[in-house]
């Protein structure tokens, strides 16, 4: 039986050419913000300047904090809530991917934050002292991928001793509003355009496959999107001017992790914690680690939820259900939706991450990273079912 | 392409037995409560003296306003406005059905309304003045159909010389918190619950039929949401004590009509306005009057649009599209829409709803009632395709 609470007041504003619409969404919040980027593309692009131009002309004036990394570390977010500090900034602006969507969110809870910010994240065996204030935040994504926009969630990686790619989720971290406008989009190259399909599609597919039972209605919504998707992403990674599919594509990424298709179905990401252990330790492009890991970990949970599995095989690939066990049916659905991640040009096996080569050592240790993350009583990575370290091991396995 | 503001700051609260969370929900917004009630089903169920207690143990005191109309009255509301001004109320609280809810919203707005709080309604031919301020709102369905708890809008009868039921959507009329206990519509009669499936129905249908082109996403959510509903709608009529049927019709009632499944479709519901006419006149259930009219609209609208019709129909019924024309497939999947409404217990014929003897006169004053609320520059309702007072003529002889 569902019981959940649900709140997200970020107010989103979306469309082609919205991106105009900046200066207005802003200057509610303040006159002076600190524009949080990442290396240089958005400058390149010329989106950058653009942005300027439009919050100066609303009366806003702009201090520029860029060199956000892909992984966000947190010491380069501590140093920018120091300049947001010091700069008397009144709101923060993530111009980016979710990388620095994410940075954003930190570094307007750290401006306020007493003690350590490493006290806020979720580390196994600590409880998170949440942040309870941030200074507005806007979000105006350059990518369609992580859902940051118009979520309350944001992922960093802790850089000191601790090593440790982890995430905090905080009512204060919901941006006031979301400025997001398909036409930045355009220049994504090929091979990040399928990355941020493969994030999406993690979103959707991972909560389906983790929530409890009984949730009818959101399994309609996350097969409905899951659906669009695999009709609409191949368009965007084909032809990247595609202003349509790219709108699709952009609209499925928000939809898909803005909490509305996860509500009251109490789900875990198992599979994003396992990535981030790699994207941590090795620079990987997010939504390329979580193609090669989600064929391989959906085999191995699919026997432990036969029809579930069986459901996304059959509504969302339309494979017939008659004539054959539950969970062949459920594998030949996995097979296409990997099927599906390698047409789009994702990678599907850890021997394509250019990792090099990969020893049983190195398994172990990434399960064990995994595991400092989230861990349940029993000392397993939470999810459908519950991961032991060994399990982690075979799903790493199945993937190589 | 679609381009589209999204905003609803709604706290939901959802689950059998979250009743007993509303003094919590409530407290942040004050120590005095208006507490708005119908015509006393639930004094009779109890559920009033619960929620007094609950709220008088968080601290909270609580001035009653009972006698809400099933089609609520502006000459009631603007009554109880005055209660909850002499009362010093902090907020204001909506225990019932939609039109409890909806006048709970108009109150909260009309305390500090100045001027003719009609101003604030869409009227054809003149422009809203929309509220800018109210009282807190906080909702607690008692039934499953509006979605009034978790949206922006509250219908309403202006019931002086110039009699007209219409509505109101503004920002300011977001309920804070919407308290969703499935276990309150327990006692909700067969006909009610299969009127407010009626209307859940047509929130769905009614905006995926007069929406913009190039939605999909939003087309499968809605598809998801109607699927569900054919599904789990009847197990709620056929056993009322059904509490997961109960659970997954009340969720279906807060997406279908919350925002987020019509978000960037800039729909409109002119059934829903014809509708309004006819329970204004007759004090017809709102959604017994929907469920005659929606198949008579439909089988006069699919000419229009065939292809979103036939997508309907292959897509929710299931019905095989080869071998024959795309009118001839959106007319059967019409057909099984209106068997579903039948078979739950709706009326799908005016003669059904006791309005006595129809004559040709009558069609054509509902007809022109109907476009007193809202008209394009030609004079017609609009939607898809914009009706023309013989087009709603034409539509209501349909539905004789």
């Amino acid at each position: 039986m569902m019981a959940f609470e649900f709140y997200n007041p970020t107010r989103l504003i979306f469309g082609a050419g919205s991106l105009a619409q900046l200066g207005k969404a802003a200057r509610p919040y303040g006159e002076r913000a600190l524009l949080v980027i990442g290396r240089g593309s958005v400058k390149k692009s010329g989106t950058f300047d653009r942005a300027v131009s439009i919050l100066e002309e609303a009366g806003i004036s702009v201090l520029e904090f860029s060199g956000i990394e892909p992984n966000p570390r947190l010491s380069t977010i501590t140093r920018a809530a120091e300049v947001a500090k010091k700069g008397k900034c009144d709101m923060v602006i993530g111009l980016g991917g979710g990388s620095v969507m994410d940075a954003s969110k930190i570094i307007a809870a750290t401006v306020f934050y007493e003690g350590d910010p490493r006290d806020m994240f979720t580390r196994a065996g600590k409880v998170p002292r949440l942040p309870e204030r941030a200074l507005p935040i806007i979000t105006v994504p350059t990518l369609a991928a992580t859902g940051s926009e118009m979520n309350n969630g944001a992922v960093a990686t802790i850089d000191d001793e601790e090593k440790l790619k982890t995430y905090v989720r905080a009512e204060v971290l919901y941006p006031r509003v979301a400025v997001v406008d398909p036409e930045l989009t355009l220049t994504v190259p090929k091979d990040h355009t399928a990355y941020g399909i493969s994030d999406i599609l993690s979103h959707l597919a991972e909560s389906y496959l983790n929530g409890i039972d009984g949730t009818p209605i959101q399994d309609r919504l996350a097969e409905g999107v899951i659906m669009t998707l695999l009709e609409w992403g191949p368009k965007a990674v084909e032809n990247g001017n595609d202003l349509e599919a790219r709108t699709q594509v952009q609209w499925a990424s928000i939809v898909a992790w803005n909490g509305w298709i996860q509500a009251g179905t109490d789900t875990t990401l198992p599979v994003h914690m396992i990535e981030h252990t790699l994207s941590a330790l090795y620079d990987i492009p997010h939504g390329a680690g979580l193609a090669v890991l989600m064929p391989a970990w959906m085999r191995f949970a699919a026997r432990f939820r036969p029809d579930r599995f069986a459901q996304f095989a059959r509504r969302i690939f339309g494979l017939p259900a008659t004539g054959r066990d539950k969970l062949s049916l459920a594998i030949e659905g996995i097979d296409k939706y990997e099927e599906f991640l390698r047409s789009i040009g994702c990678p599907t096996r850890l021997s394509e991450l250019g990792i090099g080569k990969i020893t049983d050592e190195m398994l172990f240790h990434w399960a064990e990273e995994s595991l400092r993350v989230r861990r349940d009583e029993e000392g397993r990575l939470p999810g459908r079912p519950p991961l032991r370290k060994e399990d982690i091991v075979e799903i790493l396995r199945m993937a190589l």
